[in-house]
């Protein structure tokens, strides 16, 4: 009998080329997918809720997968751990109802980005953007209300993309400030692709001062591709939630 | 004119194969000096205050170099660590008495082991011992007094080791118990080879109720290498100073 699995999954992604599978090179889904494989003793593809790019991180990334292994979920979650490098863990697995897919489904994304504000150090650089240039978070505060809602955000979006609608909606931005560094909550339907890493961008600028709340609000009303805008980077990109 | 520089260098020693230059592999040794060597355009050599084993971290480790280049002590600092990777941070760097050697001048070092006591997670298994077994940390705190002082410690130091004296003296072993994680700070003159590991793993066992306070003195009276006690894992141990 064929099982559907939803899987909730944290990893480092400091050292991989992204979550999409790719014929060369260490990805996310690639790992998983070749240790589920080896595992089950069966040919197992597994659906991410999305893609996230070389270097992002994840929290709370969700995917699925299809098999007729009778193991338990508990333990296919206990032999994965073990087999699969440190830098990926599954968190959670259940069974779920057939028509579980965890992309389709997907209803919601939350992403933290985090900016490390004092000197770098071996055990942060991973995991922050370092960014110690004096930045005005009040400033960010005042700005974001700007994105909230739905709008049509292909002025921030990279340029590679392609998808059929760039309209898009954000429920919450949060700014939590502490002593070393701050962090960014986007919580949305969905995002477009590199989307979270050009607004951050967008944010720092207006933090230091080089934007203002007027320039930012004309550049989403512009609706075009913000060529010139720079991507913060990925490794301080974390996905924490998809919301079904 | 000949220069002496102190330098004290943090590393995120997952990825590497100790501290000393090989001939193969990447090791901190060998990334520092090839680097060192291609910014200041001649050979340079530099002395540890000792080694770190595979995969043990340093906050602090601190080594000395000397070259003849006029290039200021800051602008070495912020060269070099534009072309390290981020794994290497160099912190301090200050020129320093002819007769400054890292090795032979170093006094006393601080060690600290940190273990996590919850489900590991991608973010903290390169930094932790992830051990989720109860502890009683009390039982370790009853036990630690035994290694103060002056003693042989022979009975703690890897098998593959050859030093002169297997002697040290330790000045003190704090224990510091968080919600995640504990960590256990060793400060002494000197630490004979995979020695802390090795105190750790037995302070396990103590934590667990496996080994008794007294079974823990005979075996360092006993003076015998014990072939059978395990190491604790490289990647809890940090470096954390070194005592001039």
């Amino acid at each position: 009998m064929i099982k559907n699995y939803k899987c909730i999954v944290a990893y480092d992604g400091f050292e991989y080329l992204g979550w999409q599978r790719q014929n060369e090179g260490k990805t996310i889904q690639g790992v998983l997918e070749k240790t589920l494989t080896t595992l089950l003793k069966e040919k197992i593809l597994i659906h991410g809720s999305g893609r996230t790019d070389k270097g992002v991180h994840a929290y709370a990334q969700v995917f699925s997968f299809k098999t007729t292994t009778s193991v338990p979920a508990e333990n296919i979650k206990l032999v994965l751990n073990q087999r699969l490098p440190k830098s990926i863990h599954i968190n959670y697995i259940e069974k779920v109802d057939d028509l579980f897919h965890a992309r389709y489904l997907a209803k919601g994304k939350r992403y933290v980005y985090k900016i490390w504000k004092k000197e770098s150090n071996p055990f942060i650089s991973r995991y922050y953007y370092c960014f110690t240039k004096e930045i005005d978070i009040q400033r960010i505060i005042d700005a974001k209300e700007i994105l909230m809602g739905k709008h049509d955000f292909i002025s921030f979006m990279a340029s590679k993309s392609n998808v059929n609608s760039t309209v898009r909606e954000i429920y919450s931005i949060d700014i939590n400030n502490f002593d070393d560094y701050f962090e960014i909550e986007f919580y949305g339907n969905g995002f477009l692709y590199n989307m979270v890493r050009i607004i951050v961008q967008h944010f720092i600028n207006i933090g230091l001062g080089k934007l203002s709340k007027e320039e930012f609000n004309e550049i989403l009303l512009n609706k075009k591709r913000q060529f010139s805008h720079k991507t913060a980077p990925a490794n301080g990109l974390y996905l924490k939630e998809v919301i079904y």
